[in-house]
C-alpha cells in the first residue's frame, strides 16, 4: 500500500498510448475502472486511441478547491495533450489537418450511475467542422458537429435535453425520414443551425477555442460527482472511502467512417455457456449508438473472419492477451476505422452459471489460472442457477409477470392455484402441480407447503414461516408480495389486475420475487462432473466446515449429498406437524402441562416415541457426523390450531382426557396468547419451566443413540439448549439433560454410554455478554443469528420487512436487510465479544459455530470466518454447496489480506 | 481489607467475657452478626454470658476437611473453654460446683433460615443434672435435661422432634395440664425417662462426657451450612460470598431461676413513632420460650422502674451505651437471673417509616450521627410509607384478604368495583370514589383509570400499561391478580372465592398486592418539617440529579414540589386522550398515513395546535428547568379502538374523510397489526417513514418555547428521538428536527431563537454498541432501560411476568425482576458500554441520563451512580423523593467504599 504523501507525487494526468502508459489496471482507485484498463491495454501495445486520464484525486482536489480546476493541473492536461498529439500524429481540432477530436468520460472506481457520462467530439467549432468536411465528407463532419452541440449542452452545461430532440424530430418529420442516418448533409446543416438558435434562445454558449471545451468537459466531470443523485445513489448503496471520479480524455475514433470500418462488442468466450471462442457482434460503417437504435441488425463476430480475415485476427490476437493478461474472461469494445482496429475498453464479462463454471475449470486446464482463482470466479448466484430450476427465458415471459415480492427462496415453480394447505395436498394428490397462496402460512400448513411445487404469500418478510421452511426445503417462494389481494372465501386472489382462481396457472420466480400468469417452461438443474471438480477446489480452499438445517433423515441424506459436513441445527419440533398423529399428542401435552401436569405422561411417552424414531433415522443417514438437536423452541401457543372450528374441537377433546370443563381449558390455552411471542414463553424458558418436556425429548435422543449404535451406526448427538440469556438457565437445562441421559443409560445396563456433546444457542444480546461463564459449562456455542438480529436491533422479523426495512432500504437508511444479510457493526460486535469471552471462559476448547439463516449467505459467511474460533456455519440443504463457496472465497480473501 | 493470609492468621476462636473480648462489630464475616455483637458488648464492659465464638474460617475448613473439625480447632476450643470458665468462676458441667452449662448457636454474617439454631443446656447428663438439681431445685435441673434431651436429638442427631413432641403431650395429658410449666417434679422425671426411651428405641447416642456434647454441637452447627435447605436459600436469594457459619457457644443464663430473674426484649426508641423511651416488654421468674408460648401476658417495661428500679436504671444505661456506641436504635435481648442483669443480644431494631425519620434527625441533632449517616438510616420503603396513604392496621383487615397480585403501584386504595372506563368516569362524575377493575389496561382507558382511586388487573406484569400508568400518577395498583376472573358482560368479578359485583366496595394494598373486600380504614400521608429537613441532607449528600417522568403542567408541578430537577420524558403520546376530539384527530391522521398521505394536513395541523398549548404549559410549570420530550413512540395501531363497534364507526368516519371506500380503509388500518409490536413499527421508525409527524411535533415544541418565552418563562426544551439503533436513523432524523426548528423561528422574524438540546434514547442493543458515532451528534442519551432490558434479555414485559419470570423468581433461576430492578450483570454492561463509547465519541461533553422504570428503584440508582459520566435519573414524580433518597445513600456508599 502506498501512503497518502506517496500518492500525492503521483502524476495528475496518466497518458496512455500504444505501447505506453504508467497507468496499470489496479490503479483503479486512482484512474478509476476505465482509465485503469484503457492504460492496461496501451501497456500491453494494444492500439488503444491515444488519451489522457486525469486522476480521482485531482477530483477530491476539485472540490476542495470550491469547484475550480486545482492550480497548476490545467498546465499537467496540455502537456499531456500534446502526448496525446504525438501519439495521434496530428494536432487537436486542426483547420489544416485531419483534426484530433476528443471524447470525455467519467469513470470512478466503481460503476456508478448519476455522474455525467459521455461528450463526444470535443474540439468541432464552425471552423474546424469545415476543415472536418474536407478531410472527410461535409455529411459527417456536420453530422458529428450536431452531436457535439447537443451533448455539450446537456451534460456540460445543463440545458434540457429535450430542447434539442425537439428540433431534431421537427428535421426528420420536415424530411421525411425515420432515423437520423437518413438525414441529408443539407438536414444537418438545417439541424446544426436550429441547434444554434436554441443556444441563443436560452443564453447558452459553447467556447470556440476548443482548448476551453476541454477544460469545460473536465470540469463539468469533476462537478458531475457532487450531482444530488449521484451523492443520493452512494448514500444508499453506502459507496464510502472514494476521492472521486477520474476523467478519461481520448482521441475519437470513427467506424462510421467508411465501408472499411464498423464498431462491435466481444467476449473471450460464450458467456451463455462458457464454450472457449470469441463470441459477439460487430456492424460495419457504424457508431455504438446505430447498434443501440436498431435501425440494422449487427452480424456474428464469426462473420468477420470472412469479411475482414485479417482484422479478425488481430481481434483474436488482442482479446486472448487481455485475458491472458487479466486472468478471466473478458468483454471488450472495439471501432475499425478505415481499417485500422482500434480497442475502446475491455472488463471482465458477465457471464450465466453454467459460463462461470466452464470458464473457471477451462482456464485451470489450460494453466491461466490457479485453483484458488478458480474458486474466486464463480459467484453465489452462478451457483444457485446451477442447483434450481430456471425459467427458460425470463425475456419471453417478461409481459406475463403480475407482480413481485421478496425473493425468498430461490428456483421456478409452475403449477395451478390453490389457497389453502388441505386442498394442496387434495389437489397433489390428483396428480396437479400446485402453487399454494396464503397471506402467511403457519406450522399448521405444513403438510400443504410440502405438497405445493412453490409458494406465495402476501404479507411477511425473508425469515417469515413461509421463507424459512421453504428455503430449507429448496421450494421456490415469494413471500410480502404487496398488493396481493386473497379472498379465501370466494377463492380468488387478484394481482396486477389479474384475477387469479383456484386452479389457474401461475409460474413464480424465486430468485427474483416474480409472480408470473400460466404456466412458464422450465430447465432442470443438475449435478456435473465440472461441478464435482469445482467443489473438490472449493472444500479444499476453505476453513470453515460447512453443516445443514434439517430435520428428517430424508433431508439429512440429501444435505450429505450437497456436502453437508453434518446437522448443525434439527429443529425438533418440525417433526410434531409428521402427522394427524402426532400433532395431536402435542397438543394434549400442550392441554395437560397448562391444566392438569401430572396427566402428561401418555402423551409426553408418545412424543418420546416418534421422537426417537426419527432421530434414530438422522443418526442413520448422518452416521459418523455430528447430529446437533435443539431442544424444543417455538412458543407452545404455535401448536394449537388458530381457526375457530379446530380449535374448539380441540379443547373439547382435552376437556374428556383431562376430566375437566371446556371453558377451563379455553381460559388455560388462551392464556398461553402473549403480546411479543417472539420475546415469550420459548426456548430454554419452556424446559425450565417444564422440564418434563427437556427430559422427554432427551430421553428419545439417548435412546435413539443407543438404538443406532446397535445398528453398528455411529451417532454423534450434540444436544442444544435454546434461548440461553443467563447461567442459571444454562446450568438447570443441563441438569435435566444429564439426568434424563443417565437414566437412559442407566436403563440400558452397565456397558451402555452414549458419547455426546452439550452446547447452548447464543442468541440474546445477554448470552453474548455472559459468554464467557457460558463457555465453562459447554463443549459448543451456536450462533442464533435470526434472533440475536431481532433483539440486538429491535426488528421483529415478521414485522419490519413490511412496514419499515424496504422504506429503510429505498431511502438509504439501511443499506442491507440484516436479516439477509448479517449485521456486521451491531450484530457482529456481540457476536465477537461472545467468541473471545467464550475461547477465554473454555480456554480455548470450544466449538463455534453459526445456525441462522445467515449461514447460508456468503456476505455473512466472510465475517464469520474473520470471527475468533469460529468452525463451522450450518444451513438449509440447498444452501450447502454455495456456503462451500462463501467460506472458501471467505478464506482466500482473508489470506490475502494476510499477505 | 486484610489478605486472606493475614485472615488465616487471625485467631480461630474469640472469646468474650465482661470488659473483654478480640472480636469486634465489624467483624461479622469472620463472626458472623450475633458473634460479632456478643464480642462488642463484652468489649464495652456489659455483663455478657461469657463465651467463644469459632470462626466462619473454620467453617470453611470443616468442609474441606470432609466434615471434621479442622486439626488443632477442638484444642482451641478446649483452650477458650478454660477462659469462659474462668470468667463464669465456675467449671463447666462440674458434678460439685454450680455447673456452668452451654448453648451452641449458629450465626452466619447475615440472617439466614435453614441452618441449624439453637442446642441449649449442652453440658448436663445424669450426674450434672443430680448436681444441678442440689445447687437449684430437683423441678429446674429435670426441666433443663429434658430440654437438651429434646434438641439435641433434633438439631444434632437429625432425629424427628415430633418423636419427643409426643411422648411431652402423654404426660400432659396425664397430668391433665395444658401447658409444660405447669408439670411437677415428678412429671419431669418421667419426661426425661420416656426422653431416654426414645433414644434407645432409634439407636439414638448423646454423649455421656460433656466434651462430646459440644464438639458434636459444633459439627452439627457447621454441618448445617450444606443441609439442602441453606444450599437452596443460598440459591434463591444469591447469597455467595460467604465462607461459612461461625459457632457461638455460650455460658446459659436462666431468666426462670427466681422471683428475681426475668427475660425481656427492648428497644432504644419507640419502633413506631421513634419517640426517643426505652420501649419493650418483659416477664418475670420465665424464659424466653414461655413467652411465645403465651401463657403470661409480659409487662410493659416501665413497669420495671417501678418493680426493679436499679435493674431498669443498669438496663436503661447498658441500652443507652449501645445506641451511642453503634450509632443506630438498638432492640437488645436481656435476662435476669437471681438478681444479676445479662445482655444477651443487641441489632438495630426494625421501625416504620415515621418512626425511621424521627430516629434519624433525632440522633443528628443529639450529636449522636451525622447527616450523613442519617440519610443511611432511612430506607427507601419508610419513605414510601410516608409519601403513600396506608391502610391503618394491616392486622386488622387480614381476615378480608381475598387475593393477591403483583404490588405494582404502592399506597391503599377504598372504592367501589368498576368494570370499564367509561363507568369508572361516571360513578367519579357522580362523587363516588371507584376502584377499576380489568382484565387489563390500554390507552383508551386512562381517563377511566385517572377518576379511579385505584386499578386491578388480572394480567400483566410490573410494566404493563396499567402498572406503568398508575405509578406515573402515584394511583394503587394491584396488577396481574391471578385467580381474579372478570364477567364483563355481567359486571362481576369473582376473587378467592368471593363475587364482586359493581357497586361492591373494595380495598387495594398496592404495597404488597393485597385485594381486600370491603372498605378498609386509611391514615393519609403528609410532608412535615421533619422529612423537609431530612431531604435537604439527601439533596447535599447526592451528585446524581433527579428528574421526572411526566406529561401534563399539573403533575409537573407536583413533581416539581417533590424535588424534580426537571423533565426526563414527556411521553407526547399520553397526551393523544385527552380529549374525544384529541383521539379523533390522532385517528384522522392514522388513516391519512396509511390510505392517503396528502390528505394529513388538517389532522396533523389540529394535533400540533393541541400539543402546543400542552408543551407551553409544561414549560411554564417548569420554568428555569430541563424538559426533555420523547417524539412519538408507540405503534400507531394502539391509538385505534380495539373493539368491534367502535372499530367500525371509525372505519366509515374515515372512508367519508378520505373519499375512499370502507374496505380499503379496513384493510389498511388491518396491515397496522403486528406480531411482535415492541420489536415493531415504532419510535425512531415513524418518524423517518413518516417524517411529517416528526415535523408535527417539533413544530409544536418550537412554538410553545416561543410562546413561553414571550410569556417571560425560561423554557428548556430537550427533543428526544426513541428507538435510535444505527447512526443513518439517527442523522435521518436530526435532520428533520432542524429544519422544523428552523422553519418555526424564521417564521416568527429574525430575533427569534429557540436554545434547544437534542438527544437519543439508547434502548436497543445496537445504540449502545454505535454509541461513540451517536453521541458525536447529540447532547444527551437517555437510556430506555425499560425496552434494553427486554431486547438484551429477550423478554417481553407484557409476558414474561406470567409465563416465567415469576417461576424463575421462585425456583432460583433469576434472583429478581429485570422489570424492576436493573440487571447490572447484562443491561448494565452494555449501558456502561454505551456511556464510556458515548463519552469518547463527544469527547466527554454528554448528558446520560436513564428515564426508564428503573429510575426510581434504589438498588438500580446504586448502579446507575457508578456508570461514568451518568448526570440524572428519571423516575414518575411520587417517586422522585425516594430517587433522590436513593442517589444520594448511593453517592455516599460509593465514597466510602472510595475511602
Amino acid at each position: 500500500m502506498m501512503t497518502v504523501s506517496q500518492q500525492e507525487q503521483l502524476p495528475r494526468c496518466f497518458v496512455f498510448k500504444k505501447g505506453h502508459s504508467e497507468g496499470r489496471t489496479h490503479m483503479k482507485a486512482l484512474l478509476g475502472g476505465k482509465g485503469a484498463n484503457l492504460c492496461e491495454m496501451a501497456r500491453l501495445g494494444l492500439n488503444v486511441p491515444p488519451g489522457l486520464t486525469v486522476t480521482t484525486a485531482m477530483c477530491e482536489e476539485f472540490q476542495r478547491c470550491g469547484g475550480e480546476l486545482p492550480p497548476g493541473l490545467w498546465e499537467d492536461v496540455l502537456a499531456a495533450l500534446k502526448e496525446v498529439e504525438q501519439a495521434y500524429g496530428k494536432p487537436f481540432a486542426s483547420t489544416e489537418q485531419v483534426p484530433l477530436l476528443l471524447s470525455v468520460r467519467s469513470g470512478a472506481a466503481i460503476s456508478m450511475p448519476g455522474m455525467m457520462d459521455t461528450v463526444l467530439n470535443l474540439g468541432l467549432n464552425d471552423a474546424v467542422t469545415a476543415n472536418l468536411a474536407k478531410h472527410t465528407s461535409p455529411r459527417f463532419a456536420l453530422d458529428c458537429y450536431r452531436r457535439l452541440l447537443d451533448m455539450y449542452a446537456d451534460v456540460v452545461l445543463g440545458a434540457e435535453h429535450s430542447l434539442f430532440e425537439a428540433e431534431l424530430r421537427a428535421v426528420r418529420e420536415a424530411a421525411g425520414v425515420k432515423f437520423d442516418v437518413e438525414l441529408s448533409e443539407e438536414d444537418l446543416q438545417t439541424v446544426v443551425d436550429r441547434y444554434k438558435a436554441v443556444y441563443k434562445q436560452h443564453g447558452l454558449v459553447i467556447p470556440d477555442d476548443p482548448h476551453e471545451q476541454l477544460r469545460a468537459g473536465i470540469s463539468a466531470v469533476f462537478r458531475s460527482w457532487n450531482t444530488p443523485r449521484a451523492v443520493k445513489y452512494r448514500e444508499i448503496n453506502k459507496v464510502t472511502g472514494l476521492r472521486g471520479t477520474a476523467v478519461n480524455v481520448q482521441a475519437m475514433v470513427y467506424g462510421n467512417f467508411s465501408d472499411m470500418s464498423g464498431t462491435g462488442v466481444c467476449f473471450t468466450r460464450n458467456p451463455a455457456t462458457g464454450e472457449h471462442q470469441l463470441f459477439g457482434e460487430f456492424l460495419i460503417n457504424a457508431q455504438g449508438e446505430d447498434v443501440v437504435a436498431g435501425i440494422r441488425t449487427p452480424q456474428p463476430i464469426k462473420e468477420m473472419q470472412k469479411t475482414f480475415p485479417k482484422i479478425y485476427d488481430e481481434l483474436l490476437a488482442n482479446t486472448t492477451l487481455l485475458e491472458r493478461h487479466l486472468c478471466d474472461m473478458q468483454d471488450c469494445e472495439f471501432t475499425l476505422q478505415d481499417g485500422t482496429l482500434y480497442m475502446l475498453q475491455t472488463r471482465n464479462g458477465k457471464r450465466t452459471g453454467p459460463a462461470a463454471l466452464r470458464v473457471a475449470t477451462d482456464m485451470v486446464g489450460e494453466g491461466l489460472v490457479t485453483k484458488e482463482q478458480a474458486v474466486m470466479m464463480v459467484e453465489a448466484r452462478h451457483l444457485d442457477q446451477l442447483l434450481h430450476p430456471q425459467f427458460k427465458d425470463a425475456k419471453a415471459y417478461a409481459p406475463a409477470v403480475i407482480g413481485a415480492g421478496l425473493a425468498a427462496s430461490p428456483g421456478a415453480a409452475v403449477g395451478r392455484v390453490v389457497f389453502s394447505a388441505a386442498d394442496a395436498e387434495a389437489w397433489k394428490l390428483r396428480g396437479e402441480r400446485v402453487v399454494l397462496v396464503r397471506h402467511e402460512t403457519s406450522p399448521e400448513d405444513v403438510g400443504g407447503m410440502h405438497a405445493a411445487a412453490g409458494i406465495l404469500t402476501s404479507t411477511g418478510g425473508m425469515t417469515s414461516h413461509a421463507a424459512v421452511v421453504a428455503r430449507g426445503w429448496g421450494k421456490p417462494c415469494v413471500c410480502g408480495c404487496d398488493g396481493l389481494a386473497i379472498d379465501y372465501k370466494a377463492k380468488t386472489a387478484t394481482l396486477g389486475g389479474v384475477v387469479l382462481k383456484e386452479g389457474d396457472a401461475v409460474s413464480l420466480n424465486g430468485t427474483t420475487g416474480e409472480v408470473i400468469q400460466g404456466e412458464q417452461e422450465l430447465t432442470e438443474a443438475g449435478a456435473s462432473v465440472l461441478l464435482e471438480q469445482f467443489m473438490e477446489w472449493v472444500d479444499a480452499a476453505r476453513t470453515l466446515a460447512v453443516l445443514t438445517n434439517c430435520d428428517t433423515p430424508e433431508d439429512a441424506l440429501f444435505a450429505r449429498k450437497a456436502g453437508a459436513q453434518g446437522i448443525g441445527l434439527v429443529r425438533t419440533e418440525h417433526m410434531f406437524f409428521g402427522s394427524a398423529a402426532r400433532i395431536a399428542a402435542v397438543r394434549s401435552m400442550i392441554g395437560a402441562m397448562e391444566v392438569d401436569p401430572a396427566a402428561a405422561g401418555p402423551s409426553l411417552a408418545e412424543i418420546e416415541a416418534f421422537q426417537k424414531d426419527d432421530f434414530e433415522g438422522i443418526f442413520k443417514a448422518m452416521d459418523g457426523l455430528p447430529v446437533t438437536i435443539r431442544l424444543l423452541d417455538p412458543p407452545l401457543h404455535e401448536f394449537l390450531p388458530q381457526e375457530g372450528d379446530a380449535l374448539k374441537a380441540l379443547i373439547e377433546r382435552l376437556a374428556r382426557e383431562l376430566k375437566t370443563d371446556a371453558a377451563m381449558v379455553q381460559s388455560r390455552l388462551a392464556s398461553l396468547h402473549e403480546a411479543n411471542p417472539m420475546l415469550g414463553f420459548r426456548g430454554c424458558r419452556l424446559g425450565i419451566v417444564h422440564p418434563e418436556i427437556t427430559s422427554m425429548q432427551v430421553r428419545a435422543i439417548a435412546r435413539a443413540a443407543l438404538a443406532a449404535q446397535a445398528a453398528g451406526v455411529s451417532a454423534q448427538p450434540h444436544i442444544m439448549i435454546p434461548l440461553i440469556g443467563s447461567i442459571d438457565e444454562l446450568l438447570n437445562q443441563i441438569r435435566v439433560v444429564r439426568a434424563a441421559v443417565a437414566d437412559v443409560t442407566a436403563a440400558a445396563g452397565s456397558s451402555a454410554s452414549i458419547d455426546y456433546k452439550l452446547g447452548t444457542m447464543i442468541e440474546t444480546p445477554r448470552a453474548c455478554i455472559v459468554a464467557e461463564a457460558l463457555a465453562h459449562e459447554v463443549d459448543f456455542f451456536s450462533f442464533g443469528t435470526n434472533d440475536l438480529t431481532q433483539m440486538t436491533l429491535g426488528f421483529s422479523r415478521d414485522d419490519a420487512e413490511a412496514h419499515f426495512l424496504k422504506f429503510y432500504q429505498r431511502h438509504g437508511v439501511m443499506a442491507f436487510d440484516p436479516f439477509e444479510r448479517v449485521d456486521v457493526e451491531g450484530v457482529g460486535t456481540l457476536m465477537r465479544m461472545a467468541a473471545e469471552r467464550g475461547l477465554r471462559g473454555a480456554d480455548g476448547k470450544l466449538t463455534l459455530g453459526v445456525c441462522g439463516e445467515h449461514g447460508g449467505n456468503p456476505e455473512s459467511i466472510e465475517f464469520f470466518n474473520s470471527v475468533p474460533g469460529m468452525t463451522y456455519v450450518s444451513c438449509s440443504p440447498l444452501r450447502v454447496p454455495i456456503a462451500r463457496l462463501g467460506a472458501a472465497q471467505a478464506a482466500l480473501k482473508a489470506a490475502k489480506a494476510k499477505a
